[in-house]
């Protein structure tokens, strides 16, 4: 493997096979298969789990790995096209970025959504530009429009749980959140349950519809795998015998790139926060997930979080578990 | 070994075994002993030391570690309990620590004191309630009112000089700062020559006593090992045929939380700066000891550190050696 | 090896050998080389490309390393002697770089240049004095006059690219910068090239030669290799027949530590900015070498830092290679 950028990119064959290494990897640990091997990861915005998870799992496969973020260069990166560098910055990401790539034996990039226009982040515009400076393999460790990691955790996590594919039912349900977040992880959530031959319903209030582009592509995994994938602000509706709820906020697309236009939108929205009546006419054992960070009493209601729905812990830790796969994949011999 | 808390955890054997392991593993390296194993470490107050010698502890026995502090996440880490998340902070340690703890074999935590109550500091109650959040081996990298790990590693430093155990004196001297400081390290190390048989004289300004429970601990330990504890403000009394001074500021007991009566007290005390003239009654070769850092001129005068008297180099470095032992005890198959 | 310092402390045979030993850990990885030791890494300035390869090199040879800097420290270091400490920094260099020593089995310094004093800096006062805190194996990770890091990589590129020792010629060039820079890298730069036989040429308007005992330095190298060093401000003299040109702003040397001086010699510069023109009487394949970070538009233009000529990603990437030597020589058996 030498790009993991996009779930999409793997036949299901591919896929079936990278989440059973991850599963055995996970089970008989392997701690020299990447002896003497570098992963270099570049954060153009913060993390947690994303930046602990990658060093673990290079620990665990023998070899090891460094970090670099903007703050560690000369006043940052410079990342403008064509520009005169007599401002602040010292470093543009056209050397920085092959650099980093050069002392690694594969490159981490994560790089967040501007959010100005929408056209350029559903492209991902900006990641593009930063994978194009280097021919080494790389990850999609987070960008404007995917989280294929997180995606591949979540995929493995449900497995774990022995939750269906088929006939199972999976709810992607905007939250509030004070401010507008990127569309990665919804846009990379519904295509993955949607893969996963799951019915999808994406639960949003009006002016927080998906992409067209990200429902039709998710529509089109849907196809293959026998699956569905609609969408309504009903809440009732879509959590009927639901296996999970997985919650996420995202910018308005109505409004993308206007503060002001989403802030209008949002603010009227507080009641979005999940908590135990949304699961009434839910699946008895429905689940509750979440990428994390998530904002407590904001996204959701601590008694779900704390409670045995949720498994958002699980998930972080899957994270770890399906790296260690793409990174056996792409890294042994 | 699932966690190292507390020296007093320990039998007389297991302390003995554990500074044995951390001799022959610095005598004899073992660099495959923990191949694959990671460290979690959670930083919630800025370290050097501790920061260093448990990465470099990790990597001598063939492991490795990730390090995690609050700037990691978005706009820090929330720690009150039941609050709605609509401030900056957009994660809760109720998830940071399981998460961290779920990529690594054992997690190192680091959390200073609140210094508001007492009470709440000498039960430790912030420690206890982030080792609550997860089960995964754990190690004090410094609560509020310990550090086991600067213990061992003093222990052992006193060891390695030939310092005596039955008939040694430790004199542990409160010492000025501009700030008041946590308690963990007085305690931790009164507690700790006592249970190494010395004779121990905490040596502190009226206003500055150990606390009621400090204190009993460490006579408790002191009656099973053979030593005594006793406290004076009496300066040259205390110094009597001393083998070591260790030197420590730490925050006013009677005024605790007290910024200024704390301030009132300590600001009479600038002489409380530990020069030559201390030691005109103590062993000839009598060692001076801290934990680091040390503030030079204003803790102690740069000769006593610049000169043969002082340790402090070797106290440090067996933190690593000491922390290898803990690693190995916990983490070794 | 002791201490990698300077490439004037190595025999032609010892430089070549490491040389030699650079280019065989690259092609044939020995991961297991440095098992279990452990690489300390002070940074007192910032750094990308000496933080992320020496990390990687680490790695490659199965070993490991942490990273200090001052901000890691409570308050930062202190540096001055002699001080009270009753100000914000709680620690002092003269126990913060032995700890840090200690904990490895080596240990790299980077200490940028006071740029106040032009004597203190050539005779690299700073660094010396953190170098004489610690006996442990010691690597110059670029000092205020020396980066020999940096010279050894320049140097194994230009092997690589079979750029001729003997009758190569080399121009060292200033370019402009809005801010003065350190001499470390034109010091080091035109030793280097002189060492390997080359015919050095310095090109700089007037203002910004290079201090005497760095021209000597050179010039000496360049009689026992048989190559030659002069200096010039005349650009088309300067690329006549030239192999490389290695464009590097610093500080003029006329006005040192003297801001408004430097200012007001160096705004009338914006000119040496290095483009095709330059190139029209050098050989062909004349290359462009640069230490990076560099300022796109300012020192260097966008087509030839994107065109062939440039070669400085192979120089970052032979930061690591020759790293490696140096690592491999200095703590392999």
């Amino acid at each position: 493997m030498r790009r993991f950028n996009d779930l999409a990119d793997l036949s299901i064959e591919e896929l079936d096979s990278l989440l059973e290494l991850a599963g055995r990897l996970d089970r008989k640990p392997e701690p020299r298969a990447l002896e003497g091997k570098v992963l270099s990861l570049l954060f153009l915005s913060p993390s947690l789990r994303t930046l602990a998870s990658f060093q673990a799992a290079m620990v665990r496969l023998g070899g090891g790995s460094f970090v670099i973020s903007p703050e560690m260069s000369i006043h940052g990166l410079e990342s403008r096209d064509g520009i005169v560098m007599d401002g602040p910055a010292a470093e543009h990401i056209r050397e920085a970025v092959p650099v980093i790539a050069s002392y690694g034996d594969a490159l981490g990039i994560r790089a967040f959504a501007e959010r100005s226009n929408l056209a350029d982040d559903l492209a991902d515009k900006r990641f593009k530009e930063l994978a194009a400076l280097s021919d080494a393999p790389l990850i999609n460790m987070e960008s404007a429009i995917n989280h294929p990691c997180q995606s591949l955790a979540d995929y493995k996590t449900m497995d774990d749980l022995a939750i269906p594919k088929q006939g199972g039912r999976f709810v992607l349900s905007w939250a509030y959140h004070p401010r507008p977040l990127p569309l990665a992880v919804p846009a990379a959530t519904v295509h993955m349950a949607a893969l996963r031959g799951m019915d999808v319903v994406v639960l949003r209030p009006p002016g927080f519809e998906l992409p067209a582009a990200t429902m039709h592509k998710a529509r089109k995994a849907a196809e293959l795998s026998g699956g569905s994938v609609t969408e309504t602000a009903d809440r009732r509706a879509a959590m009927e015998s639901a296996h999970v709820i997985y919650a996420k906020s995202w910018s308005s697309t109505r409004h993308y790139g206007d503060q002001p236009g989403d802030q209008a939108l949002r603010e009227e929205l507080i009641d979005w926060c999940v908590d135990e009546p949304w699961f009434e006419n839910a699946e008895p054992n429905c689940r509750f997930m979440h990428c994390l960070p998530v904002r407590r009493g904001v996204v959701v209601a601590d008694r779900i979080l704390d409670g045995p729905r949720s498994v958002v812990i699980e998930e972080a830790r899957n994270r770890m578990v399906a790296q260690m796969a793409v990174l056996y994949r792409m890294l042994k011999g």
